[in-house]
């Protein structure tokens, strides 16, 4: 099997381009993942993702752990067969959602105790329990246990945290092992606290992983706290290491963070807003709501590599979603995934011909220039 | 542009596999219209319901004459554009949903008024908009406007619908004209009663249609009257033109229509079931919601001409099904979408070997075996 690694082919300023190696094929860095929080990237069969330009989609710890269980997707062959995506997954830890969806949770330094927010049972998370979930379902990069703290807090709830955060990444590491060719990244907190952010940076290089995430961002805090962080942590963490800035985020976000050397991404934001008639294009976001759209026969952008943004017409995306029938939400998910792609492409591409800069500011001009005006 | 014909290929005792030539392709029968109710066949990409096999869907007056509106949707280039499907469109007269949907409907002599469920705004359908609103739509087959009764019902009242229905159907002919190359068809109404129906298709066939829909079936009668009804009408109608029975049904009932004469069917089931997490399989319907699937890797139906039935396995589907996926609505709705549509192409080859009898004999031996047995 392919070993997990990860090489970097260009930098331009601070921002990066590479490929990382996984057991389940390449992926290109900066990378937008895709998020499959119950086995599926919501509204989208495995084939349209792929078609999008995914290479990588995230599975979600703590729902999988809940159903159908990690055991259960063990002896189905693992999440890659359970969903059809033979491809990379990166999942996430659990900490996060044991935080922001479960009941009475209680944490100590062995792990987390919370209730299901399905059936109401009584669960345990453990920094080595995370570990061997992630490992039952392949996962070709695992994150720690870790604990987020919600901004704003104080700093000795953010230092708490961070601590235990710390702890429980050396357990993850020693529970990890080998890790059989797959990777393990740690997660640096800090809250928005400069002193706790470098502690945490040093103490988890120390430990040593194959990338590290910035964890405890997108929690609350304003963007300007986010990209100060982040350009606080990058330059800290090991340049032949990954960078992944956890939970993050709208397009400009995410060119805001890639000219700061973060590498790797995951967001709801794609497929949510999807679902929710709004749609992300060269020219900002799109509302299908709104009655304007309503006898238009343009497509979204002519001009997309998505055919879902070439071919339908406004007129149609419009009533799909006012008549909320799947189509709209399947469609307008396939463009803003399609979308997604597309920018990390045209990133990639622009730090190899050292214009990031150039792109970066030509993009945002798009965006701001909005919209075609009606016909 | 083409012009609608109908061409008998081959019989089989009653059974009839034939050809149709749209201004929008062929369409081989027996024929089974998946329901694009609303421009879209539910949870599928147009793409996808012509890779199931479809030649022809159905769409339904009454929902697109109140959104997006007929004028509208003529505007933008009509349905087949709007809705992405280059192949042949069927399109009801909305008279059957009128009395199933809207409320405070009044018929007269002229025409039905009812109110919207949408905006509650009255709104009045003739005969003639019936007709005005299907060519608005581009239909390649257009319905005449009936009054459809709910079985079991007086006699006298089925006759009164039955007599305007014919009324309306000679309005309907009249405002038709010669169509353009599209097809009208008539409707027979006389309910449970054979004296009715027959008055109703000899009445039908002095106006003359390119094809007869039986109406006024699958409105709460038993199967056993739906297939007596059959048995009388079919045979009366002219050997050389098209045989709709409209809103039916499951497997069986249309293996035991195509063996009374008839050649068109639509019906919700596929994809309604589907998104109920019901699968139909060569093996009978099978429940995907059944804990029995929880662990199952086998596939729904690894001989399926479906790739979905044949790649995903059953324990992936239950937990889309459980988690309420809306991965799980679209893939069950393809796989029900293509299994009728494979079931149909069976018929038809069965029809032009001269062994139908067998098909059918064979199709219902395996759906009454049931599904695999546990592993």
């Amino acid at each position: 099997m392919t070993t997990f690694s990860f090489r970097l082919i260009a930098t331009d300023g601070e921002a990066r381009h590479g490929e990382i190696t996984t057991p389940h094929g390449p992926v290109a860095t900066p990378a937008f993942m895709p998020i499959g929080t119950q086995a599926t990237v919501k509204g989208l069969a495995p084939e349209t993702v792929r078609a999008a330009g995914a290479d990588i989609v995230l599975g979600n710890t703590y729902h999988l752990m809940l159903r159908p269980g990690a055991e259960r997707i063990a002896a189905l062959g693992g999440l890659h067969k359970f969903m059809n995506w033979p491809h990379a997954i990166l999942t996430d830890s659990g900490g996060f959602q044991v935080m922001s969806l479960s009941e009475l949770r209680k944490i100590d330094e062995r792990h987390v105790t919370f209730r299901s927010h399905l059936d109401g049972a009584m669960v345990e998370l453990s920094p080595e329990r995370a570990v061997e979930i992630q490992a039952l379902l392949g996962a070709d990069i695992a994150m720690q246990l870790d604990e987020c703290v919600k901004l704003p807090a104080a700093r000795a709830d953010i230092e708490r945290a961070m601590r235990l955060s710390l702890r429980w990444a050396e357990r993850c590491k020693r529970a990890f092992g080998d890790g059989g060719g797959r990777a393990l990244f740690g997660i640096v907190q800090g809250g928005d606290d400069a002193g706790l952010r470098g502690e945490s940076v040093r103490a988890l290089v120390d430990i040593g992983f194959h990338g590290y995430a910035i964890g405890g961002l997108a929690v609350g805090e304003s963007p300007e706290v986010t990209l100060r962080v982040v350009e606080e942590v990058a330059p800290a963490l090991p340049a032949d290491r990954l960078r992944y800035l956890m939970g993050v985020g709208t397009p400009e976000n995410l060119l805001d963070a890639v000219a700061r050397g973060i590498d790797m991404f995951d967001c709801v934001l794609p497929t949510r807003n999807g679902r929710h008639g709004v749609a992300f294009t060269r020219r900002g976001p799109v509302s299908l709501k709104n009655a304007r759209h309503a006898a238009d026969p343009r497509p979204l952008d002519e001009e997309s590599a998505c055919a879902a943004a070439r071919t339908y017409s406004r007129a149609y995306l419009h009533h799909l979603v006012k008549a909320n029938e799947m189509l709209g939400a399947m469609l307008l998910s396939e463009i803003n995934v399609a979308y997604y792609q597309e920018l990390m492409a045209g990133m990639r591409k622009a730090i190899a011909a050292g214009r990031f800069h150039d792109f970066a500011a030509e993009a945002k001009a798009a965006w701001a220039q909005g919209d075609l005006p009606p016909q």
